[in-house]
């Protein structure tokens, strides 16, 4: 699908399930951003898109948590963004093409990553609908270093940039385990931090969101947020972390919230050959697709 | 071992850590069913009995939580049916058959699976000789469709077809997270589900049998009961399971309940080159072993 | 794609490169058959069709052997057929449906499966148009069995089934190097074996051919006919295969005759993490998009 | 480097990050001894060093929990001990010789196995200049058999073998889950069992090392210590075990303590290609180094 | 199976397709050997027994080259050695009196290992029954050091352990790329390296063998005499080896010649998922049975 | 190693076996450039360099074919060069002056890549030192397009960058089997393209490269010129290439030769468990040192 002379969606690597590929009467609109240029340690998150797609055959389409079903829902899966090589200028860019691409046509984007870095693309193609956006991290990294390498877009430097662009400077950020001293120390100062701790997710985040509630919300989840047992598929897995049972706290929060977009990055399915990191992703594309049909 | 035309055990793959290959003074006989036939996800579980034979090599005999070495038991491995091709009406006979073999020789089976679906056959197998047979299932999913894609005996209808053969429909069913609306509202109107949280499986279950001390209790455990963290190496993994803490607390209970067979299916190890699956499935079959030889 | 109640095409696993996703214009027609139920050492190709399309991204449309692009052949990927459990007699008919269909329209089959049994649906699909059709067999296994478990319809009987079926009894057969004494004895007798050493191919196989230029040809490629070092991703390895040489010679023989259909089978793209076997089957499913496009 | 006739230490392979190759200045030296010969299940522990070394380089040089960072700290990184074939007492005997020119220099030895047996070395190395030493040792197994196989010096045996060396006896067994018997009886007559439940880690450890604040510790670390979720990638995982938050919880109490020594035993890299089993090994090595610079 | 005090052989991983368990009747006996002690570079071989004989039941009984048929021959397979820990004078001694008992007992042992040292306990048992016995050694690895790492009994030592023990001193080298300058040349002035290049094995090893038709020979098959391609699965690959075709040329030497006996070792099953080097080694072990079964 | 304010050498990765860590005394560095930014396909060529240091301990110093040893040679290995995100041009430019630096030391480069666009970097830096330079590409691609999604410096378009900058023009390709259709018309009417068929690589190779005897050869080998057999660890595998073998015959040629530097690129080592790739790559690397060292 050939949007304008720099924006394509690509799809020939199938669909996640359940999905039209047309965008008619959906509210929802799924893609693919299958970019690693800037990663630092373990590349391979540009088969993420793919592997979410083709293991999500394998899941059902009923969430017994949310009450819902896949196949009550409409949303399109409008395929992958073809991206240059280069710098990642370029393709953040597209990111927010595509985003504002869907906002003007009223449909919720969900972005399957791809490294972190193709969130500031999408925050800067919000913006200008949603400027009172709030953005929920879930990640292990804190991603607030100003540059790195002598570079100022990419996943180490992602949420900094975020900051820069959000009017309301209001992002949360939870379970970050790792960081340079700078990032714990205005993690502290800020107070962005909300928990670290699986186990403690539902009462943390129910009560640090609470005075938002109605608020524009952005969920951005990197998945190295969860521990490495049940996320081995990423290129930065970090112990001490999170498992599903958290998440579903997260949904139970989130329910209540007015969530208008998301994205799931850092899927690095072939470190994984036993797929459980894809199947995980998959279900929490299932549940955000869900999340993203709740009318507030 | 050729029993009668059509029961064939083959024992070329070796045997449990510690069995005769004869039945003489065995109370306890374990055999293996390698059928995937209908498996719809990720094939393989016909691996599963040569890989916990395999891999029992490297267990201790003695169990701490239980207080028994191996060693001290008097069990069989039979080896595994040699089963057919086509429909699995065949397969699930041929388990009835064998079931029926042990039963009549004063044995109580240990089945290595192979899918689910399997479990119909010793159940089928069983309930003349126990009548009051009482279920007690550990899974993912519900396995209670009536029909799948045209058919009724394959692992995702497996259930329905034990309920069915049941005198007492009695079943209890736990760590149930995954299946369709009408499954779920199933399980509710029939209270059968006991528990869906790692962490609260002893209390729950304890309080769920307590009714039915002395009772004949059949345990299939469809090992995506597991957090796929613990058991990647199945099939169908389902995101927010059970620990090995979660399974020892299910030996607390049941070794004061009479245990007349059990099951351990959908163990594909191919799928986990790490080996921990094979592992935690073989340190299970020592655990049900002991279990069974305990008399009520 | 539902074309009628049970002939069912998925195309949510995504397109081989380059395909149009209708069949306007199209000569060539492509579709997965992702069936492994009968398999009886290692089991997988139910996921060939996706892995030829997943990574065909990563090859060249130009074919500098047969001098040809992709870019300007014109042919649609139908998705893979929806498939139900138990007796594969219903898949083989689901086949053979499928073919007659794309017959009808002027379109010429290249399946991608799954395992060998699927060849006698594209066959019995085929034979009302073509009766003087001649099958090329390149396998490493001479699949004469009458019977195999019970079943006579299966991987290891599929070619005896598809000779009873084929008015002419005109099958090559090439590459057999594992048998029964009974299978050797019959290849023998009836000179259908042309040749079992890599290196020896052109010559041989361009003179058994040579007099039936010009007549309908089915090729069917069991993947096993190469060598496993260069095809480990399939369920029954043989040693002593073939290479892309040996293939390669194979292209040049059948671009001077009438290829009027094709398959691909026995893929099991799990069993190799390297994926050689993936990308060596979809560069020649690439090849036989082009020999296919062919006019004679 | 050379150090006499039987000690070289080769640093072919890599430095730890952040590492220095000299010892000037340096009160910490880290060296791997690359020796699995006595392991009874799965081998590769010979690759644990350059694994841990390898990874080192993915990790963060700061750490939040102690709030320490790496780039503050002085440490020699002497690489791998060349180690012969044959009888583990010269290996043992070589570890005992590297251990002692590291306390003669004053620095605090970090080593990285190999399997456990090379304890014993350290343990004999480090007595005559702590006579007064405490043992930690984090393993699921007790490993307090006399004899294994013949043999007394191997990983089954290695705790005995440091008590007695040790003048002390003094040693406290966490997480010892898999043993003989005879293993488990002397564990509750000698009390040394501190807790053998993931989350209840901090109270039991810091009560029974109360006693002992101020005097030498020696940390053994058994990877398999961990959940075979957690750490995949060791010779003899074992069900039902630790995770990270368990070693944070290590972590607080020992940093109230005189750690003088330690060691991160039965790495086996390669059966783990997700690498999260090495990545975990090297946060803890990280860990290690900054308590081993805490001055007491 | 316990022989004496020291010799058990131990049959709980299965046996070689077709095998019985029991010596009646039998001329050739398989028994593993699960030994990597002294594995310099990859340890893993230990698991070569058990892989050959689960991957057996996966390939036909049949051999269309040697025109036989397994299921016409009776063999036993005794199941593996019991092996001790350390010196591996003790493992070698034990090899040799198994083969010692076997051939007492009229039965040609075919050893499966383990690691390449075993074969000096065979040539041990063997000399006083043929001391006029030539060694026929396929391998990458002239394996002629007099002493390594302080060591005369491993796999770099044991061609050279063989010659001395050998009265005749016969032995042939094929394949030998890969060694010390000094082996080298050695190989050159005693004119024992038959030839080293794939495609030319069938000539020179005919010529080279001609004269000692009737004699009584060992085979003995390091399986990286194969090219890494073929034989992923072992611990020191050497590029530039032989091929299927090259050992089907062996095998057609060697039916003119009176095999009395032969090893196939260094298969490390593990370091190859795909387990084409487990299957090459049982297609190997299925042909030096019907070798071993011709009578001269 | 800091040379300047932007070129560091990083070894914290190990070194190749047998080098030195200075350049004193030697004609022969060694340096990695773990670069994949550009990759297409499959990306990971940034851990080849370590992967190729830590293989190589476990190969011999001894080459057959050459009568050389490692052991007799001064090579320095300088490490890793650290470089930055973003812009490719960046890298290529630290290539370019990390070879000058070499260069003005009298020291031949040997580059461990890494991706093929680094070649550039390499070129540019040599040709100043030898404007009469001859390259010779051995690759399964052309790597001849001059521009590629936007992007002029690439590994697509690596050859035809080299191409502009060498002043003599002169270029010679083997084994290019992948392409576009205008790639490969133009290999054709600059008769650069040598040979594409294996074991036909001695003959064609010397007659092409007679002519050049004495001439300053630079080679660089896209390890994918290999088959995909031998060389499973690599972005983008092509069917039908080239054998160890080849590699023999192409250093017979070179050995005539005046060979001032080289590259071995495109190892991506973590597509390859059983490591075979990486074995052959450090093989190739030995070689490599080996023609480095000889004075022309």
């Amino acid at each position: 699908m050939k949007i304008n002379q720099n924006l394509t969606f690509n799809n020939s690597e199938g669909i996640f399930i359940g999905s039209q590929t047309n965008c008619k009467d959906c509210k929802i609109g799924i893609y693919g951003v299958p970019y690693d240029g800037t990663t630092s340690f373990r590349p391979g998150t540009r088969f993420g898109p793919s592997a979410i797609r083709n293991i999500s055959n394998g899941i059902e389409s009923f969430c017994p948590q949310l009450n819902l079903d896949l196949e009550d829902l409409k949303y399109v899966d409008l395929g992958s963004l073809d991206i240059p090589f280069g710098a990642p200028e370029k393709v953040i860019n597209l990111v927010k093409q595509a985003t504002i691409l869907l906002m003007q046509k009223g449909i919720k984007p969900l972005l399957l990553g791809g490294e972190h870095s193709i969130t500031e693309g999408a925050i800067a193609g919000i913006v200008d609908f949603h400027p009172e956006l709030i953005i929920l991290q879930l990640d292990a990294h804190a991603d607030l270093r100003d540059e790195w390498l002598g570079s100022k877009h990419n996943h180490a430097c992602v949420m900094r940039r975020c900051i820069e662009i959000l009017p309301s400077k209001k992002i949360f950020q939870m379970g970050i385990r790792s960081g340079t001293s700078k990032e714990f120390k205005e993690l502290k100062e800020k107070k962005r931090l909300i928990s670290h701790q699986s186990g403690q997710v539902a009462k943390s985040l129910d009560k640090a969101m609470q005075p938002y509630l109605g608020m524009p919300i952005y969920l951005t989840l990197d998945l190295d947020w969860f521990d490495p047992s049940v996320m081995p598929g990423t290129g930065t897995p970090e112990p001490g972390g999170f498992l599903w049972q958290d998440f579903a706290a997260v949904i139970e929060v989130i329910k209540k919230h007015n969530l208008i977009a998301a994205d799931i990055v850092e899927l690095a399915p072939k470190l994984d050959h036993s797929e459980i990191s894809s199947i995980l992703a998959a279900k929490i594309a299932r549940s955000l697709i869900m999340l993203l049909s709740l009318e507030k």
